[in-house]
């Protein structure tokens, strides 16, 4: 056995035990607290299982998962960037490409290069993968702010062209998501005022 | 598209949203919380992804992570059961049977079942998925205790027999992570004095 992979590999997997400290915006349901990155990879990855049959094209399941399961782990260094904070939205790209050099290259070589890979392909959006994974990113927490009663929205002031704005990939995942996402997560919440127009 | 269906899916993902809120007693790296299930599931999701290699048999690395995204999902009902709590331990069963039958009963019936079928298979521990699985379900928290100086299990008073008896099928789905968890988490922790021998 190579001793020296294996310890990469577990100082890669403790190191990376911090995205559970990296907090997302949108709170959990019943809203008593903000949900963790790892929460939010672990949600994701749940729904996928359950709802690819909707994609707009077949997917490789695995390789959803796999891309939704590492997507965030450059946040570990550069921090959750709001959806809707056009500041930080700035210089986003630079602070996450600094972090994935680190993250990582603290890996062997050859799961390093794998990992960035499914990163750089999440952040592209070509594949149906990365459509699927991004429908998954999008609508994710737009179901919990709705179960909040659109508290999140509320508190940031979203407004509705942000959302359609973010959300101009969503359909090219999947149509039916998109319909299903706007018709009971996003409408209900204009109507009463939660989601500005 | 089936609207009840879709209908069943949203529910029961938004349910499982409470997995958030089910806390184990493992401390998240630098002891400063608890980790939730979520975040449990999410990290030996990555792990199997990176160390799939050691497994001592070939394995479909989705159906694995399949397995460890859903093989928790029961406890949204039936709480966490510490795995060094006898008397928790001698409900358990029955507690996660009747948790089993209202979770999975939520969604449609074809997924119900697998979702179901998924979480028997981990739990009886045959196939080469579940007994990886259950390698990473014993040694993400081992590597998380030795990380936190041994801390777990110091304030639980565990002891190094109650450690073996619970990796007794450690060694069935990876000889090569066993022999790596015992000589660099566990055996530091028995000098230490952390294990109790």
């Amino acid at each position: 056995m190579d001793m020296e992979r294996l310890q990469k590999q577990f100082e890669f997997i403790l190191e990376m035990d911090k995205e559970k400290q990296i907090m997302r915006r949108t709170h959990i349901h019943g809203y008593s607290r903000n949900e963790s990155d790892a929460e939010h990879a672990w949600h994701m990855a749940l729904m996928t299982m359950l709802l690819s049959e909707y994609s707009n094209e077949p997917i490789d399941v695995l390789h959803t998962i796999e891309m939704l399961i590492v997507h965030d782990l450059v946040e570990v260094d550069a921090g959750d960037t709001y959806a809707y904070d056009a500041k930080g939205n700035e210089t986003k790209a630079q602070r996450e490409q600094a972090a994935a050099d680190r993250i990582y290259g603290l890996l062997p070589e050859d799961q390093g290069k794998r990992l960035r890979a499914l990163w750089d392909e999440f952040e592209e959006s070509k594949t149906p993968e990365a459509k699927f994974a991004h429908v998954m990113d999008n609508i994710q927490p737009m179901m919990l702010n709705a179960a909040n009663d659109g508290k999140d929205w509320k508190s940031n002031s979203v407004r509705l062209k942000q959302i359609l704005k973010r959300n101009e990939i969503t359909p090219d995942g999947s149509h039916e998501l998109w319909d299903f996402a706007r018709e009971n997560f996003i409408n209900p919440h204009i109507e009463k005022g939660n989601i500005l127009e």
